[in-house]
């Protein structure tokens, strides 16, 4: 298998994205395409043993940066890492693409140069949220600002897919982010949207959830448009980082509490552990044809593996397959939702 | 000044509520009437040193619980304290109503028994968030889950003038959750108000923010919909708790590591403090045309004084009619966009 990785994108490129890329060959025995410019990547392959292992570099010579405007990047950087990249997956020469870099970029490049499974009306982001009984699947995290009840339909079906498949839920249980527990309480969209779930047969719906209760474990998928999931995962990511922040300076202020720290650090380890998703390997955009991770900015090596893990997972349990199934019974059990879907 | 205190309300009451209330008569010099169960409230009265201070007891034979159903409980329960409250206020006997009890009771209760503010469209309710210059001011955190630009609109003045006048913040700046910093981020509602905020001059709109900008202080004021900022404040609050518990867990499973918390005890309490947003008073519903505050279900004595406090400046500051009369200046600038929003 071959998964082609943007070896220029993420905070940590090359040097970090290059090291999990041999990582992963090693670990799981897969090609690693590294896209992007030779000469520097040559340079960061020379760092490693590399003996035995497949990781052709495939070149590119432009780089969407992180804080451009992805769709007009993409429009205009034809040899990007990105693009290149995502072209490899469309010609069938790379089975799945990986990168790091500008979410909006990925997302740009994978709708346009790859497309979308035939059916599916909104490809989404999924990312996995640290529950106290393992990760809980959250999409759409921010591929779709607006989306309508059709769509979150979409979501719950692929979201059950891979939840089962990937990630080796039986039964996935799904359920809808709102602003109270019960039925009947939330927008307009999550109303309209309830309805539909609780009409879909091939999930688990079980009904609305509170973010409160998202950590409990009390959902495998929770369902969202690509605004609200995104602020959402977000404000977790800030919240604990604004907490770590506060705890570490109010530490250094006392050295009798710098002590104290030091005797708790093994404990404060397996804290950040817990709460670090990065084994989850990143973002995953469903939907698209062919596999495509987006792994988070700030991504280091041992993130850069585990999404090529993912990415391996993915393309071995046949995802996309299954996702087609998964929409294609839908459109046989509702085809007033999907005609009315399809034409607008 | 009369202070209307639900005191039958709250995860807490009536022990705290009414400890809120003793303080806050003596502290500030108000008088508090305790709405709930005569018998009961006197016994909690009899635990304090109330003398020279004024704290009448109204009867009010019902109570509307924190799982109870807000508006069918507030429309059954006539004798609720919750009601009464509200009555309290809307014959002028109280200048403001304070509750720790059911936020969407206070809010129906607000609506039916007090009313509108003339020209608001819709009450807001405003919560502080902590950040690292002090509190940020949201709204809407919960009264409205669907809201159309006009709204979001109302809730920016309405915003601006708390924080300036109660909060005590010159020229606040206003911006508004997005998914995305850049302008033309965002889903439909927000990229609407966007053009909306940015015609009104008697704000200081400096465009969108991220949640992760909030706690960095780059606003005073953050307007989004009801929904949303529900889900915003709910993630934050989550997240934090999740943190508390995870480092709780691991350091108890080392002596060693609880030999360094107990080391550490008031540097983690003072990052409790600044975490802790009760000295803020908890959140205002913004446009009724009495002060409502809804204090946190959980407040203790000393959040529900500074619930009080927050009445109190509210009214001294004359909060509504200067709504009142910052609605009225936008509808005279905007004659389309306010007679568009009435007649629907």
């Amino acid at each position: 298998m071959n998964i082609a990785l943007d070896a220029m994108g993420g905070d940590n490129a090359p040097e970090a994205i290059v090291a999990g890329a041999v990582e992963a060959a090693r670990i799981y025995g897969v090609t690693v395409s590294l896209v992007g410019r030779p000469d520097v990547l040559a340079v960061e392959l020379k760092k490693h043993n590399t003996q035995g292992l497949d990781l052709p570099i495939v070149a590119a010579s432009q780089v969407v940066e992180m804080n451009e405007k992805p769709a007009a990047a993409v429009r205009t950087k034809t040899d990007s890492s990105m693009v290149v990249g995502c072209k490899l997956v469309k010609r069938n020469e790379a089975q799945a693409f990986v990168s790091a870099g500008n979410t909006g970029g990925a997302l740009a490049a994978g709708i346009l140069h790859i497309g979308r499974i035939k059916g599916i009306l909104r490809p989404a982001l999924i990312g996995p949220f640290p529950t106290l009984k393992g990760a809980c699947m959250i999409l759409d995290i921010g591929a779709n600002a607006d989306v309508r009840p059709e769509h979150i339909q979409q979501f719950a079906i692929m979201g059950t897919i891979y939840a089962r498949d990937v990630m080796g839920v039986t039964h996935p249980a799904v359920r809808i982010l709102s602003n109270g527990e019960e039925a009947g309480k939330g927008n307009q969209l999550v109303i309209e949207s309830f309805k539909l779930l609780e009409q879909t047969p091939s999930i688990n719906f079980q009904g609305n959830i509170e973010s409160k209760e998202i950590p409990t474990g009390l959902a495998d998928v929770v369902v969202t448009d690509g605004f609200t999931g995104n602020i959402f995962v977000k404000t977790a990511e800030t919240t604990a980082r604004l907490m770590t922040q506060v705890i570490t300076e109010e530490i250094k202020k006392s050295p009798l509490a710098m002590v104290g720290a030091l005797l708790a650090r093994k404990s404060l380890g397996r804290v950040r552990e817990r709460m670090d998703d990065s084994h989850y390997g990143g973002a995953v955009l469903l939907g698209l044809s062919s596999v495509v991770i987006v792994a988070h900015g700030r991504s280091n090596a041992f993130a850069v593996r585990h999404a090529i893990r993912i990415a391996k997972q993915s393309v071995e349990q046949d995802l996309l397959t299954k996702i087609q199934r998964g929409i294609a019974v839908v459109e046989q059990e509702q085809p007033a939702t999907h005609a009315a879907a399809s034409s607008s």
